[in-house]
């Protein structure tokens, strides 16, 4: 059978970016500038035009924007789209073969050479009468005209063509697709998030540690007093553990010991007790206008709360008596609790999120009970989302199905398509891109364990520049309620600052957990990195303004992010030559804003480092041998720099430059 | 709406190798070891399992083969299949929740804690009885058993535990795929070729150039005549570029001049004159009979003919007259002639592979000359395997549609498998690695022009290594008729020395053009890589005697290739260190064979370089220091090395080692 090819099977496009590996959507961000880029080709060598077209792609369907596409080299095509609403969109690249554009060539080349070109001077005027009746009323004339003078046998060659090569009319005609050959790639799903998905300096915090009962006031009363200092040192969310009833049974006492006495408050991710599950809040956190003046009271410090989103229950959960059928069952009759052997968790019950069919349940009833759950689950975020919660940091999503994830964020952000979700998935990595791919906004990852320089640039290389970039948002996180690693524990205040500098100036969005800035740095023991005496087991007070505290070096930072667009992208990462292994140099660089930062580390949290760096100034904007202002934010001091081989020397306790790079009278002096 | 996942939808199968982009075929070839690889994962923690099966899939459908898969780390699995047919082939992964794995580990950490494992117990018990119904009948027993023994409370736990343990019922078991959660990855299609398609020497001559007038014999005679010669230098494929009637309008001249004398024969791929086109042989050749007694001699010889297949016109092929509408026209009613302007290639007329509708030309009557058109293709193909031909050497296949190559190579090994199609696909990279998705077996590739070391280890790394090597076949020519490139024109003998070692252990299939073995090294200027007095305008005549002929050194190297399996495998290849910029070092191993061979090439064909090497021993099958004896295959030299950092040193004579290293009383001296 020959008859199942069509002349728009002659068109390669292939290899579209932005993607992802199985054909969900990639992710863009609203308003912000996204390349499109695709192979195309076809058989010999006639010229290819191409372009992007896009639309939203919700309940009902947008009108389609389209953009040209110009050639990058190695049959590579590109074009600059701008997403202006948040949503489902989708994407195609379109391309034909380009006659006019071919045939242009072709008879300049000849009337170089000296060749006759009548015949090329015919074809010409057949090819624009071809596009004449594609083209808008309003440019028919020109191209009436120019044809006129391509068959006016009495002109010279050269003056014949000279209509035809008229640079308005040339680009009127590069915008015609030719249909007789148009082809079009399968639509490619793409998902746009507005900026908080993207960029954001993350703030985790305790309500509980918050509450101070001598005032009277509940741990969220407490805890939204703490908001200004939290909005003054310039985060953008304040992230939350779970605020539900905490079980008792099996309550895990101060540094996860199996016996608490009776004050010690359990960890919040017990979820579940006689007061209520995932719907109802802690008694002693306050009530639901407690929680609602906590939300507003950071929406107008110009800050968002994040939710912990847990799906696992205490035995004490309302579920576990009205919804048996969630769990999992031993042959005895009981619940399985949660274990990793032989470590037993006897205060946490696993929800079985894909019940099996057995004895006593067929598989109907097995289906309506997945049904069910993943409804119910869905529920809890529904309601907190009633309380104004718009981003929701998921724990451990790795051990839940894909498909749940997969189903219940097309689901809510369907309807409200500004929800954000950051996934914890600490876990392997081919999970934790699975869930990237699936739908999470952003994604916890292995920055808290790589600390050498090759290290660094080989996690930043993979996320920021490899494909995996295309939908998996990286959020960097120096520490964690769970994870005190590296040389934070003996690297003392200087540790802290460039762990800081590191997560906050490598990618757009980051996050450390409350304590960081006063640099607690106690772990459990050298082979537990987790906290001695954890938030997660007992109220923590701290002493925010006790001396040596890193506040004012956190709201700096900060502030150096939202005054520098440059800090925005992921993709724009670019890493400088240093013959010093412990001095890490990166640039990021706004063209569009020419906003050129460069940053200097180093590495080694007890030494003082030296070394000449290698800049890739034309990367930067500069010219090789230009002298240009380096100007500190972090400390206000400025350098005159010439070419590409500037000095550095960090000591540990200022180990970092965040250098704003400026080209003489380029304007503009930091605060 | 909850209802559209399936368990399968659980568990992630992606990522499947060998495959192409586009989901055309991979190949593989018959009774060689096959890797087929893929990730493979879960949310959770719970064991997987998985296995490949796979099957013919021609007009019937074979019976499917499994392969249990192991787990490389990283949640990626890999078994070996070995296909035993020729033909089309699909293969899927199949992946299963080991729930008895999981148990077996569970339960073996608790009883190493000395914790009550009652409960585990039973569990065992269920999960068996669960493999029950799911083994064979002679199977059955052995489960009992174990079941039992899991559930004789009057044993102590680790005996009743170790019947469940026993190796032959792990082993049984592990077979076993559960059903409840079993998933299949898509088939994946396979195309298996015999070995020809991927393993060979192959060498280029023109028929022509012997005929021996004087003693009677046409080109084809005297071509049969070499072939002996050609066998004993121990090629495996003779390729001949095209043997039909030559066109006289605007014929080319010695040295692709446009005025020839009338002794001129004109180019090869000038195809069609008044005695017939592609499907007639030029007189001068001689008759079929003796075109099917050269066939028939090679194959005596063990050697196969690969036939030219240049889809292109003269002005004189009957086509031209016949079939009109299978060509270009233009506004005055001419065929299109082949330009690259301002260059003009008068003596050929493309083919029109698409036919557009336009003035005149119904979409209808365009299919219809299209599909006629392609008929008349395929049909050159099937006259040609008429008289014994089983590879073609494709001409110029990027300036035809990849839908047609896709369509006809089909159709082709639908019916007649063993077919083997060599893309002369010197063209972009990407359109080079299009032609060999949609189908080609073997693609020639930009080795012509790779010298440097860097170069010859980033372009292997890429066709050996790389993605494409699943589906495109590198073959590596270092001269043809219209490349006469890089190092060959200046550096005497050693230099074609040098580029046939590489050439020839580097890549399974690789090719000389004849003369070669002579050093005719003469190029048409400076800028024009061409031959001097091509032979593809005129009849050469050689003197294959001559002193300084490199025959015996083909000989040798197709002999060494030939004896050493190692030489047979594409992604084996390994680089070694050296330090010096000229010494280029590689190893091939076949680790079932017991065969390692370690290639040291100097690639300055003008000076002697020396250098001490650092091996990756341990890649090459021995320890870091041990002795080894490094026998050169070129020279019968014995070298007794010791540790990863032997001497060696080249001079541009005889630049090369072809080492085969062998540990003491391995055996086996050669020839």
């Amino acid at each position: 059978m020959v008859d199942h090819y069509d002349v728009t099977d002659r068109i390669v496009i292939e290899g579209i970016r932005p993607s992802t590996p199985n054909g969900y959507p990639a992710k863009a961000v609203v308003g912000r500038a996204t390349a499109v880029s695709a192979d195309v080709f076809r058989d010999g060598h006639d010229v290819l035009a191409a372009r992007v077209r896009w639309r939203t792609r919700g309940n009902g369907k947008g009108k389609w924007s389209t953009a040209p596409m110009r050639p990058l080299g190695n049959d590579r095509y590109q074009a600059v789209i701008e997403p202006a609403e948040i949503g489902a969109h989708e994407v195609q690249v379109e391309a034909w073969t380009d006659r006019i554009a071919s045939w242009r060539h072709e008879i300049a080349v000849k009337l170089a050479a000296g060749q006759d070109v009548e015949l090329e001077l015919e074809e010409g005027a057949l090819l624009l009468e071809g596009a004449l009746s594609r083209a808008d009323r309003a440019d028919r004339v020109r191209i009436e005209t120019a044809i006129a003078s391509l068959r006016n046998s009495q002109a010279p060659p050269e003056s014949r063509l000279s209509g035809a090569l008229e640079p308005a009319l040339m680009a009127l005609l590069d915008e015609l697709p030719d249909p007789s050959d148009l082809t079009r790639s399968a639509p490619s799903p793409l998902w746009v998030d507005r900026e908080r998905a993207a960029v954001g300096a993350w703030y985790e915090l305790f309500p509980r540690s918050y509450a101070s009962p001598e005032q009277g006031k509940m741990g969220l009363a407490g805890a939204t007093d703490r908001l200004p200092a939290v909005a003054n040192m310039g985060f953008d969310v304040v992230y939350i553990p779970p605020v539900h009833p905490i079980g008792r049974s099996f309550r895990k006492g101060r540094n996860n010991s199996l016996d608490p006495t009776p004050e010690d408050p359990g960890s919040p991710w017990a979820i579940g007790a006689a007061e209520g599950g995932h719907l109802a809040l802690h008694p002693e956190l306050g009530s639901f206008s407690d929680f609602d003046a906590f939300v507003s009271r950071a929406r107008s410090l110009g800050m968002e709360v994040a939710l912990d989103y847990a799906l696992q229950c205490s035995p004490e959960h309302p579920w576990v008596k009205e919804h048996p059928e969630w769990f999992h069952h031993r042959p005895d009759g009981t619940i399985k609790y949660a274990e990793n052997p032989p470590k037993k968790y006897q205060d946490i019950y696993p929800l079985n999120m894909w019940p099996s069919p057995g004895p006593g349940v067929s598989p109907e009833k097995a289906e309506a009970d997945r049904q069910a759950l993943w409804q119910a689950c869905k529920g809890i975020m529904e309601f907190w989302m009633g309380h104004g919660v718009r981003i929701f940091r998921v724990d451990n999503p790795h051990t839940k199905p894909f498909a749940f994830w997969e189903w219940v964020i097309a689901e809510i952000q369907a309807a409200n398509p500004e929800i954000i979700f950051l996934a914890e998935a600490f876990t392997r990595p081919k999970l934790m891109a699975r869930l990237a791919e699936v739908g999470f906004s952003q994604s916890y990852t292995y920055f808290t364990w790589r600390n050498t320089k090759a290290e660094l640039q080989e996690y930043l290389t993979e996320v920021a520049l490899g494909p995996k970039a295309d939908y998996m948002r990286p959020s960097f996180w120096p520490n964690t309620p769970d994870i005190l690693g590296g040389i934070l524990r003996g690297g003392g205040a200087g540790a802290f600052r460039l762990r800081l500098v590191l997560a906050a100036c490598m990618t757009p969005s980051y996050g450390i957990y409350s304590g960081y800035e006063l640099c607690e740095n106690q772990p459990m023991s050298d082979a537990n990195e987790e906290y001695f005496e954890s938030e997660k087991y007992e109220i923590k007070h701290r002493d925010f303004s006790q001396p040596g505290s890193l506040v004012p070096f956190v709201a700096r930072i900060n502030d150096i992010r939202r005054r520098h667009p440059a800090f925005s992208d992921l993709g724009n990462i670019a890493f400088h030559h240093s013959g010093n292994d412990q001095i890490l140099c990166w640039s990021k660089v706004d063209p569009a804003a020419d906003d050129v930062m460069l940053m200097v580390v180093n590495l080694d949290p007890h030494n003082t480092h030296e070394d000449t760096l290698g800049l890739d100034l034309p990367a930067l904007g500069f010219e090789w041998h230009e002298s240009y202002e380096a100007f500190d934010e972090l400390t206000g001091m400025s350098f005159m720099w010439t070419g590409a081989n500037p000095y550095v020397r960090l000591d540990p306790g200022l180990p970092a430059h965040v250098l704003h790079l400026r080209r003489h009278g380029r304007g503009g002096t930091a605060a």
